[in-house]
């Protein structure tokens, strides 16, 4: 009988670590990379790590390691424990405590594998402060000069965030790693979309991580008195983003490659009064697409969109771009041995993007990087009802115990 | 040649009650009502009602008057010297100073008129606590019961704000007139719109101030994951309020009155994230139209309207009403004595609805009111460059002196 990993013990971490930084009245979990909620919930995972025979240790931009095993280019798995606002308990949780599950069986069996293995948990993934932080420390893309202006959305700036949990911001570039020390990687994480469930398929095989472009529209139009301007005359900055963000939305759904995605999260009007026609729209958009080309494409086709919109009706718009991020795609061998570890424990699995970003797409320009998906319940992520089944869970879990097994040898 | 009045000394006025709230770096005027700034201005009006030989007090609504002659049923002239948040030198301050003027030369001519006239500033026209605060309390038709409840948009008390300013805000209600005292009321403003200048027209004589339906429409939908969940899944909230805004205002254009307007003054989306799909859009709509039936009908056929774009949806949407004002028809008489001063002094005029609402539609619940607008340069108020020429107010404040003293007989 194959090697397989101990739901009960695994499920009591994820409901120990769900308490965390949860909220009253089924509100979620709110717990924040650098919060009070996140450092407890760190130090709480430094000790299960220790428990589980791992050498720990956390590096300067809080990125926090288990190791097994000696010298030499190591196996990694992990993901994150910091959540969104009111999230939910797998997202992050469910890869960093299942690669310590896989570690911890590994260790109790007596296997020696020829590779070390590593889990981590990642920092600042969910990006309140700055999107996949850990990850892009470590893997060499964290620019020291941009530190200083990193801050949350209600104005909470990084280096004040990480100060107060021991931490000096400045120091966070020194995670970079050098990559001859890094065999591979491989995350486990739950879907977040429905496509799974709804087919079925215990195990979702990722071919790539979608880029990402976000930006602000904003489009500026005059500040007239909504009563006595007559309707023809008014150049109204929100008729104008609700154009745009309509047909912008048709365009990504038409002529995207059919799974390209946008988003419009934020807006904000000035002055915001109900009196006075909207002389300036905020509008924060974003686009999603697993191909380079595509995601090029239909972000440059957007803007001109939104540049056509504004001119026909008499405004003028400014972007302002936010962040960019390019497709990653994962390493055959990584994909291979997930499927390879599918087929041992005789678990249907199909190959897809992901349409999320994950720290995987750092890992992937410094090593062969993978991942795998198990279903969520109702395609939900990022709100308390979050969850996948326990047998789900099980399954996943001991998918990467065989596909790490395999990877380290 | 008929009496007139100095438009040298009503200038220095109007421009010395500009600097009371001025704004720096030409972001023009803030006098809200109960500020400090207004305060000022009201000790300063106050003290040239006096000078102008007029009696001068202050209700306990806040209301300024300024009384010449002695018993009777008076007739009434005024408007307001608060302002919108960079406001401009005109939107109030213009009726209140054109009036003090008439009422001082009138005065200084020695003419006895038949009636008593006054000259009135009213509170909070602007409504930064509550809309056309001061006229509601004089008509009656302010409920006890909502003044603690009254607050600005930043959250402040009304019993707080008129607190500091001297005045117990429970007392206002005190402030209603007697019906019997009233003979007339007549307002000059400017126009706050394009239509007199585009025609070339120096005296607007407003038929009537229309009425005004707000509310706030929440549209519902789901927190969904902007990365993972397909297109076709999501519940747009912001989407389903875009279409919405969209095409209510296309339907009050089209089924209007031809004059019907309609505004978006503002929208707020949660939970306002980029990565994460609006789940709902709170959106605030205003509808303006001075026949009552209209009004009524395309106030009706906007909310079904937001209803069949949420259902079409997948949405649900709450419709919450703010504040609603029936339109005020102005007394014919009024007009007719507007009417009769333009043809003294040789003045074009043009009837004309208010697309505003003004203190003028509260005093026609209780007496005769009319009002009469001269034209805004670029048809702009509300915002720092709100200007008419100095020759355009010496028109209008001479059409205001005549039509008052043909009122007071």
């Amino acid at each position: 009988m194959a090697l397989s990993i101990s739901l009960p013990r695994l499920r009591s971490h994820i409901e120990t670590l769900s308490r965390f930084g949860r909220n009253p009245d089924g509100r979620g979990i709110t717990r924040s990379c650098w919060s009070p909620a996140h450092e407890q919930a760190r130090a709480w995972l430094l000790e299960r790590m220790k428990d589980a025979g791992l050498a720990a240790r956390v590096d300067t931009a809080g990125n926090t390691f288990g190791r097994l095993g000696g010298d030499g280019p190591t196996v990694m798995t992990g993901s994150h424990i910091d959540t969104v606002p009111q999230g939910g308990p797998l997202d992050g949780a469910l890869g960093v405590l299942a690669g310590l599950e896989c570690l911890q069986t590994i260790h109790e069996s007596g296997i020696a594998t020829r590779r070390p293995l590593t889990v981590t948990a990642w920092s600042d993934e969910e990006g309140r402060y700055a999107s996949l932080f850990g990850s892009r420390a470590f893997t060499g893309k964290l620019d020291p000069r941009q530190i200083p202006a990193m801050s949350s959305a209600d104005g909470e700036r990084l280096v004040d965030a990480m100060a107060r949990a021991g931490f000096d911001a400045r120091e966070a570039p020194k995670a970079k790693c050098d990559p001859r020390a890094l065999s591979s990687y491989v995350e486990l994480h739950i879907e977040q979309g429905p496509h799974l469930e709804a087919a079925r398929i215990p195990i979702g095989v990722v071919e790539g991580i979608v880029g990402i472009r976000r930006q602000r529209l904003v489009f500026i139009g005059e500040p007239d008195h909504a009563g006595t301007t007559p309707m023809a005359r008014r150049k109204d900055a929100f008729l104008g983003a609700a154009d745009y963000a309509l047909r912008a939305r048709e365009h990504v759904v038409k002529k995207g490659s059919g799974r390209s995605v946008t988003n419009f999260g934020r807006i904000e009007l000035e002055p915001g009064v109900s009196n006075i026609v909207p002389a300036r729209a905020l509008l924060l958009q974003e686009i999603r697409e697993l191909d380079a080309r595509v995601l090029a494409r239909i972000h440059r086709e957007c803007l001109a969109l939104a540049r056509e919109v504004a001119r026909r009706r008499g405004l003028r718009v400014k972007v302002e771009p936010l962040s960019r991020t390019e497709p990653a795609r994962c390493a055959p061998r990584v994909l291979a041995a997930v499927e390879r570890a599918c087929a041992a424990l005789r678990l249907a699995s199909r190959r897809m993007p992901s349409g999320a970003g994950h720290d995987a797409q750092n890992l992937a320009t410094v090593t062969h990087a993978g991942m795998l998906f198990i279903p969520s319940r109702g395609g939900r992520s990022h709100r308390p009802d979050e969850m996948s089944d326990w047998r789900a869970i099980e399954r996943g879990t001991n998918v990467l115990l065989h596909t790490l097994l395999d990877l380290a040898g």
